[in-house]
């Protein structure tokens, strides 16, 4: 089905008749009714005090894989129920390597140590009277999109995109804190460590830290535990698992430390054996979220294409939409304001002439890098990964309104 | 105390022990201890998929006053323990007429009637088929800041700057949907009536209309059923009343409606007898919220003064913060990237030295309108309203480090 040369919606475009939504004349309809709640009193303010969704709506973030023990474990954000770019907190994504610790932060302790002039230790009440920042970011595990080797047309945009979320991160630079601590000449790398009980470690080279903070609240409120309360470390555009959660040591180095993290996991396996290691940012993305998996259209008509791109390594300046399979794509527009390493909403009307069609995305970010095809990831890359992959997805529209997943 | 000329912060200020901030040095203070929840497993993923706050945080809305009935009451937003600039959904404060209504979104639907071309009904199911825009905005009742004739030194922000809240808001512009229905050119106001028990009803003049939204949903998710589950009206900068929850109606007429909301109740009463009606605009306002009302700080030393400004007029363009009651200021930073009609933090670095302090904001917005002193206020509008106070506020630093409002 070739793009609608014309524009989709405008005056009179819905009553006329041509895009067949289903909204009625007036007349037709009859008057409004009055429902019951219009005629009695609604409930009083939420109690105790903060307030959950409505009993009407199903959101949930949803376990990935059944994990070896409970503490491993990861769960994923419902994109396809989400609109705009934030992730309410409670939705945000998850991934422990020895579940959530219940840290009083009044015991929280953070120690900078290693090639510093003056090792430190900080408690929560020192941290937050520092300078703080607060910017909006993405946050996407490299382990995203499971799809180098597998596909299920079952999959919704959770189970392939919903190791992504975009939160407001406020904290304290760390390039403040490593200023107050003096970072010898000779330093090159950090070593991060967190408080669980997998003490998840990860070395960072002093040159991949541009943006990074030490984030005491996401949203405005307090971390979540299961992001890292009381403190993480927040690494704008980085693969998840380096922005260490419950954050408790910063050691700098001359070299890598080489956890465990960093070799016999988080490494990309290449066609020729050998292991592409440190791969750190995700590189530019995108997926339409609606329709999306499990979506039903349910007539012909007037719709609107909605997605997100993000990059790791800045602003997206474009992205582009086909619903004939990669035959031919069409600009979206992107909601401003467009940041860099954020989530950003596009849009694209669409009319469903109730045929048919493959919808896909392809993001451009401004370093000119445009998402690849999954022929050409692969033939980059190989299929023995894990990790890492952006290729351009798509969602199938059966004549029927139903949608489902297609490699 | 007058402002410190030189920076606050910088290399070596912490552990030289001029600003006495307790981080210990590392042999002072002994080897980092490993905490109990850093030797045991944590728990798994949350359950049942919707995360919560920290048990460690007392996160909550508070009820303003002892309402009539249970259905008219307040709550608001604890901006003393927030950061940034987004409010989490649970937080965002409350005012209800009737009580929150739980509405099927299955049922719920919109009219539009009068002076238009072509009334029409409408499902959600039609709506979220148009297209839509995602912006960030902050949402504030004209009654926030209750200090028109009364103070009270218990006061915290959320008592006095509670009734006010920022969020991600997506829907359709109510511009696409009167382009839909075809504006008769004799009209030039529209009632919005809301399907809650109250009908709350306000009448808008459709020049004050610029950015409209239908909005349904609030950071992401669906609306919460307490801010107008499925559907409001949201109206960028405007008196948060107007922006009629649970909205079902909209109908256009070439006149005021003068609904009870807008004669009895929303009108600002001036010192000559007379009131003010359709006083729409959320005029420049700003607050400290760290240190604020019921904060204790510590020991002398750095600090980072910090809080939040907004105008309904677009962009703020600069706040000024004074810590010696007036007597001089200083230019804050404000926390790029900085929006039109949304909330703005600024933040400046403090040394406090240990002797009382009275500390201050005020904001100038891109029209050149600057925050008024209460004194300039008053003498405009005397003491009589309810509604739209946005005064230079002060919070006081006692020698002990107990913080207070004044007036």
């Amino acid at each position: 089905m070739p793009p609608s040369p014309v524009p989709l919606f405008g005056r009179r475009s819905f009553l006329a008749g041509a895009l067949g939504v289903s909204g009625g004349a007036l007349a037709a309809e009859g008057p409004l009714q009055v429902p019951v709640w219009s005629r009695e009193q609604g409930r009083g303010v939420a109690s105790p005090g903060y307030g959950v969704p409505s009993s009407f709506e199903r959101l949930a973030r949803k376990p990935r894989t059944v994990p070896a023990f409970p503490g491993a474990a990861s769960t994923s954000t419902p994109h396809q129920h989400l609109h705009g770019t934030i992730t309410p907190n409670g939705l945000h994504f998850e991934r422990h390597h020895g579940g959530v610790p219940a840290i009083d932060p009044g015991q929280h302790r953070l120690v900078v140590h290693g090639l510093v002039a003056r090792p430190l230790i900080l408690t929560m009440d020192d941290l937050v009277r520092f300078p703080s920042v607060s910017r909006l970011h993405f946050l996407e595990c490299s382990g995203n999109t499971p799809a180098w080797q597998t596909t299920n047309p079952a999959w919704t945009v959770q189970d392939t995109h919903g190791l992504l979320s975009c939160a407001e991160w406020t904290g304290v630079e760390l390039a403040t804190l490593l200023d107050e601590v003096g970072v010898k000449p000779e330093a090159s790398w950090l070593l991060a460590e967190g408080a669980d009980a997998a003490a998840m470690t990860r070395s960072l080279p002093l040159s991949a830290l541009d943006g990074a903070i030490l984030a005491y609240a996401q949203n405005g409120e307090a971390l979540r535990p299961e992001q890292g309360y009381p403190l993480r470390l927040f690494l704008p555009g980085l693969e998840g698992n380096l922005s260490i959660k419950w954050l408790r040591r910063i050691k700098l180095g001359d070299r890598p430390f080489q956890t465990r993290e960093e070799t016999s996991k988080y490494t990309d396996l290449m066609p020729d054996g050998t292991a592409r290691q440190f791969t750190f940012t995700m590189e530019a993305k995108s997926v339409v979220t609606t329709p999306s998996g499990g979506h039903q259209l349910k007539e012909p008509g007037a719709y609107e294409i909605s997605g997100l791109a993000w990059s790791g390594r800045g602003r997206i300046t474009g992205v582009e939409v086909s619903v004939d399979g990669g035959a031919s794509w069409r600009p979206a527009v992107l909601q401003e304001p467009v940041l860099s390493r954020c989530l950003t909403r596009f849009r694209l009307p669409w009319r469903w002439d109730g045929g048919p069609a493959l919808i896909q995305s392809r993001a451009t970010d401004e370093t000119g890098y445009r998402q690849p095809t999954r022929e050409a990831l692969v033939a980059a890359r190989g299929t023995n990964s894990i990790y890492h992959y952006n290729g351009v997805y798509g969602w199938q529209v059966a004549a029927g309104g139903s949608v489902r997943h297609v490699a």
